[in-house]
């Protein structure tokens, strides 16, 4: 259940230049790369002629030669030359796709071209490369399905149990309140715990083991973004429900995902953790790296297996969890995987 | 073509501890560990929330806690608690199976729990654990279905092309009588040569290459276990049909296999391989592994290059040998085959 | 689509000895080996008592003993002794193929073997053992299909992309005139260019940079050969057409390649790169050595690519190209592939 009607991160921006990367996003196999004055180009990467990667060809000013037979493309997939015939046949063209390129990210539209509107591009914001902020960036291929990888992020009670050494702790599962909001567009879910102990990183970088506040605001937009605000206050000094989404008081981070399905059991995920210079200080930056680093690969693990696990039962079919019942935590999930099947009723009906 | 109502060896006894180990058997994902009292349990590997392996998390006392949202299960498989949450909802189960621990092996019962009788056991008796006994033991996947297995150890005839260095000879295939008895629930062959000459290993134990009588009992039980007892005399001596079974006469040695099924084409090979220590005395244990080890591998190597000739037969469908006729030797194990099929019936029926 | 009634290369013939060799060939399991008098012998590597492959058998004779119960087939296939029993059951016997050696190549007919002549064996001429060439021989597993090697080699455009450091240069994809040819049992086609700049390779062999006349001849038989002859002169004295098939002009090299499919998506390629030694003399035949090789691997990773990107293309079905139109080059391996759909409908319908 692939939505294709929406802007998909295809890659980092410094990964997309002058040599042609070849990338499968949803199941579609894509060449990337950037036109003389920079912007971001996305073609089929399979020739029009005899098939081969147009990733394994060169770039000639803003056109692209295959590697094979010496067909060239211009940015709008459409054949400029055929060695050895002076005209170029009608057929000789391969789907362009529009790109957008915003803050560090190179999207692409993968539904109908006349449906990408720039506007839809999530209002991811300049944090990513904005200097007051450290952020730890990079890229995992998961071998498991996307919606596996939104689960995780939207029920943060998963940080007491995978990631205990760091964000995690029991009270983080117990104790915590939540408040679910869904719009047209979003699902948003708080987790609120007032006077619990701190995990260990909210002691490491405030050195205070006093009880705190803690929120977490998970929002879901489609098809596959996940934006998480993680905040902190001295215990009784909390936020208002209105504050969590921004700010993380006196101790937090953000992290931001963008899941682009390579094929329906695998996901190419991009991410970005970051912390306020305020809160991760220079002489904290490995530390944080190595922390955000850690969880980032134990997450992984749970992912892939998961996945193993749902292969091996054969109940599923292997496409996707099929989860026997649902507990109180996983209201902002189901409303997730609500909206992805809403969505993608709409595609299929238009 | 897999049975289930049966116990199949699950694990050895040192395998299964207070680290929760995951496995698959008949195509089933299972969890083994053993509780506080030291008894093994096995439930299903996969938590009835989301799906992670169960064997990624930790026990708790004598409960196994999920290693992503904390469900919590008991040895019965039901669900104690859900953090964050007073109430347990009646779905959160997983599947608990019959299990019991009996000489150094776990059994697991793969059918209907209600039928699950530790009588049916198989009675593989104590010569595994009897310090009288030297035994070269261990546990192999095998890359081919497991009645490749059985179809080996029901036609020892095999010794002679694949063991000739140690066990087998021209004679072993060439000059054995066949007597093969069958009840409801065995297949039992005995090879016996009068006269013949010693296999090298004979000759390395006793110190005498002159003529020997020989047998070979292979004894098949359902699902898929397997004891040989392989004995010889000095030639003229033998020993009547009803004692060859049970004793190895001058020189001989004893096998169990136990197969358990991973999947259709993939098996969990439980060996053991013992000789009595007046037969392997202490200065020649080393060199009786090494000669037994070696004659494991040159099986396994058979096993996988058969499954590989199966795969690349367009006939067979890929799941089980397809012989185009029999010949005498294969007496047993087509009775080995018409006795697993029946029992598949009658499961099927049931 | 895989033509069966035909001679195909199954090995070299220094490959065939007394050892057994087992390879799959258009999906069937072949053993290969030599008879006493030295013929080289095929039979079905799939023993018919028990599926272990003959190749992991032995020899003794003339004939090919099975290396689990020793079952022993001549080298027309027919078992000849059953190990334990006086006779020997009709059934079991082993697909025999028609095998013919002639240069250095083992052809086995993988059709009807009462249609097996060996006047029907490709016209492989002398030069791979004419000790006035010097030739670069090897064999390739190609992860791609029969026809995609095929297609490289009828449309030789390509070495200006994918060979520009020794072989090719812009004028050859631009300044050709083609001429196709073809008969009920080949297509060949002529690649003729007037006063071109040289290739760097033809720059290096001759110590000439002026202009030349250069041609190329690929003919194509069914159903996966090719023979492919490079020519060159000086610049004006170039050769009339009816000599371009069999001289290289001042300088040139041939080439010879046999495909056997080993699956619809895999492929076996036999290859021989040679040049006369007026041509490479023995002080360049390590840099000749290296440039052929050179550009067999530029090939592969050619085949490789295309193969991936036909297997993400929903639209193939995976077996094969699926080109949305075609260019003027593509004359000849259009008619190649219009020869194979015809061969394979006669087979059919016979």
């Amino acid at each position: 259940m692939l939505l294709r009607n929406h802007w998909y991160v295809a890659a980092w921006s410094e990964d997309v230049g002058r040599t042609p990367l070849g990338r499968v996003l949803l199941g579609e196999y894509v060449v990337l790369f950037r036109g003389l004055d920079g912007a971001p180009v996305a073609l089929e990467n399979r020739c029009a002629h005899r098939n081969l990667p147009l990733s394994e060809g060169r770039l000639d000013g803003d056109e692209i030669e295959c590697g094979y037979h010496g067909l060239v493309f211009g940015r709008d997939g459409v054949c400029t030359h055929v060695p050895g015939q002076a005209d170029v046949p009608g057929w000789a063209r391969v789907k362009s796709y529009p790109v957008v390129e915003r803050d560090r990210w190179v999207f692409v539209w993968m539904g109908a071209p006349q449906d990408a509107d720039p506007a839809l591009v999530p209002d991811y914001h300049a944090r990513l490369a904005d200097p007051d902020w450290y952020a730890v960036t990079g890229q995992t291929l998961v071998k498991g399905g996307y919606r596996l990888v939104l689960d995780n992020l939207l029920d943060l009670s998963h940080l007491t149990y995978v990631h205990s050494s760091t964000t995690g702790n029991r009270a983080l599962a117990e104790e915590a309140t939540l408040i679910t909001e869904e719009e047209d567009d979003f699902v948003r879910v708080t987790r609120w715990m007032e006077g619990i102990p701190p995990a260990p990183a909210f002691v490491q970088y405030t050195g205070d083991d006093g009880p705190i506040d803690r929120w977490q605001v998970s929002k879901f937009i489609p098809p596959a973004y996940i934006d998480i605000c993680n905040g902190s206050t001295v215990a009784g000094e909390g936020l208002p429900q209105e504050e969590r989404p921004a700010s993380q008081g006196r101790w937090g981070f953000v992290v931001y995902h963008a899941l682009t399905p390579e094929t329906e059991t695998t996901t190419h995920q991009f991410y970005a953790v970051a912390g306020h210079r305020s809160m991760v200080p220079a002489h904290m930056e490995a530390t944080f790296t190595e922390q955000m680093m850690g969880v980032l690969a134990e997450d992984l693990a749970v992912y892939e297996a998961q996945q193993r696990a749902i292969d091996l039962d054969p109940e599923t079919g292997g496409a996707d969890v099929n989860p026997r019942g649902t507990i109180a935590a996983d209201d902002a999930l189901l409303r997730m995987r609500r909206m992805i099947r809403r969505l993608y009723g709409e595609e299929r009906r238009a």
